[in-house]
């Protein structure tokens, strides 16, 4: 009786899928792209609503390709794993697989990928290693595919992007520190070309400053990557610079975990003589020694978000909206801080 | 004067690049598949050694999607980042791109994941989930992709497959507490469906009779999943049935960590009470508290030498053989075990 004003959106809603899946999902052709179970749900709720194809009105692009491009620095930096994976299960469920490449935060190897990824006629893009610079603005403009940023955003905010509430999450970190009694607070920053190093140290500095604590140029260096090699540097000359410090806010787990060994070679204890606070509760950071203190933030909950904006872009014909989710932050105090002595 | 004899492979050679990548960095339509620097290397080659493209000599397919298509258990499990990386930088190389699903060891997951891979035309498959049933090799018998196992093997053989030598790596383990001098060993087992769970347990008990330590029932537990958690319970049903093991020898990282757990619960100390081995030595696994001592394998290798037996099958029109690579485990002690009390 209402069959005829039940809508694919309407299937899909029922069916708790992305429109593009009901329409794979109701093309033997295609049906193969979508896991068998969401494939029957879809056809049930298809039956159950009555719903009729209308070519013509549906609106949904065919040729295509099912495949998005996951643009990452490394997989094997553990914040990427779960984050892919939040990823993969949602665009799974919609149908689209990932095509993956690890671009080691090298702007040329990044264009090739891009260009690699587009000659393989992917349907869009999730990246994870937009720098701030204007050549990487440049160059994504000239895609014609859609294109989502996770953990990274651009300054203008010109493209969708996914992070977490870096400012916040570092601001949750200086008050942890400075509620246990740190006066003499150091950053050790990330690089200052990507999002979150920057957004970070920006947090940083505004949390210390309403707490009314000093920041000075002396207790804060930046590290010239996510590593735990880059943070031990850094944080040699961070502690050649103001050996008074008693805390250190990292800008991520890696970057504390060279702080772990710069102290150990130094024969600091932590946290009794310098407590160490980090940033993504990476996998096993409870397992390490000390336990580390750190920033927790939603991985998979990023990746789906990230991969939900993607397939909004790609179901429909919509504008220049360029849709900005910060994700909270959570704060996780574990055995590498303590009072200062 | 020598160039009617060159051949793509000689080019290949001298840009020290697979032959299909030297097909398609020569044709035009084909260049944005391989990357820029390769490429060039791959022209200046051609050109100095004055090779002319004889397309009915050369013998290699077209039509190629130049795509391979990985299927893992999980991405989180922190075994496969490093061996995706392998995986990728050498089909990268050669200009092919990963899709990459997560199967949770789920077959039905799996036969979905294979189907929607071929869907989209992947030229081969590598993956890191074959089960030891006949399920799974009657499935895959069905491809007519080539596949290449990863981190698995099938006991008869059939399929090329790249591991660590398991049994080699329990072997070392075996020796390390026998020699610290443990005789009441336990082996914290895998799943038996999975190569990697099998061979350790079978690689276990032949060290332990080759040193001549009782094995008995009471002292093998198999975890039903390669997790923390699992092996946290096949770890207190061990306990329960031989409280007097002074070792425990685990099938992989996870399982030894599910121990620590269940020590700590139980008011053990490790390495006082109770040493623990694991095997992978996964990520950071020398962070842990206590620092984790393990079998180490060499994860980017066992990656780059599945996406180089792919390749070789892609490239060539090749007969039937399997060719079996087994890498050498080397072995790391670090602070989880020490002679028994």
């Amino acid at each position: 009786m209402r069959s005829s004003s039940v809508t694919l959106r309407d299937v899909a809603r029922a069916a708790q899928v992305h429109p593009g899946t009901v329409s794979r999902a109701l093309n033997a052709e295609t049906r193969g792209l979508v896991n068998q179970e969401t494939a029957e749900r879809v056809i049930r709720a298809a039956e159950e609503l009555g719903y009729r194809p209308n070519p013509i009105a549906r609106g949904l692009k065919t040729n295509r390709s099912f495949t998005v491009g996951v643009l990452l620095p490394d997989i094997t930096n553990p914040l990427f794993p779960p984050i892919v994976r939040g990823i993969e299960d949602r665009l799974g469920a919609a149908g689209y697989t990932s095509l993956i490449a690890n671009t080691d935060n090298d702007p040329d190897r990044e264009r090739q990928d891009f260009e690699a990824m587009r000659a393989r006629q992917v349907d869009g893009f999730i990246t994870a290693t937009a720098r701030l610079d204007r050549d990487f603005v440049t160059e994504t403009a000239g895609l014609s595919e859609p294109i989502v940023l996770v953990n990274r955003r651009l300054e203008d905010e010109s493209l969708p992007a996914v992070t977490v509430d870096d400012r916040e999450g570092a601001r949750l970190a200086v008050e942890h520190v400075v509620a246990l009694g740190h006066r003499r607070v150091a950053h050790l920053g990330g690089p200052q070309a990507l999002s979150t190093g920057h957004q970070r140290y920006l947090g940083f500095v505004a949390a210390m400053e309403a707490a009314g604590v000093e920041v000075d140029a002396r207790t804060t260096r930046f590290a010239h990557a996510f590593t735990e090699a880059a943070g031990a540097r850094a944080c040699r000359e961070l502690l050649d610079a103001a050996p008074d410090v008693t805390a250190i806010v990292a800008a991520n787990d890696l970057l504390a975990l060279g702080c772990y060994d710069v102290l150990a070679e130094r024969g600091l204890r932590c946290p009794d003589d310098v407590s160490v606070v980090g940033f993504n509760d990476m996998p096993f950071a409870d397992r390490f020694d000390p336990p580390l203190t750190t920033v927790r933030i939603p991985h998979r909950e990023i990746g789906s978000a990230a991969a939900d904006l993607l397939l909004e872009r790609l179901g429909e014909a919509e504008g220049s909206a360029a849709p900005q989710i910060r994700l909270s932050p959570t704060f996780v105090a574990r055995g590498s801080t303590a009072p200062p002595r």
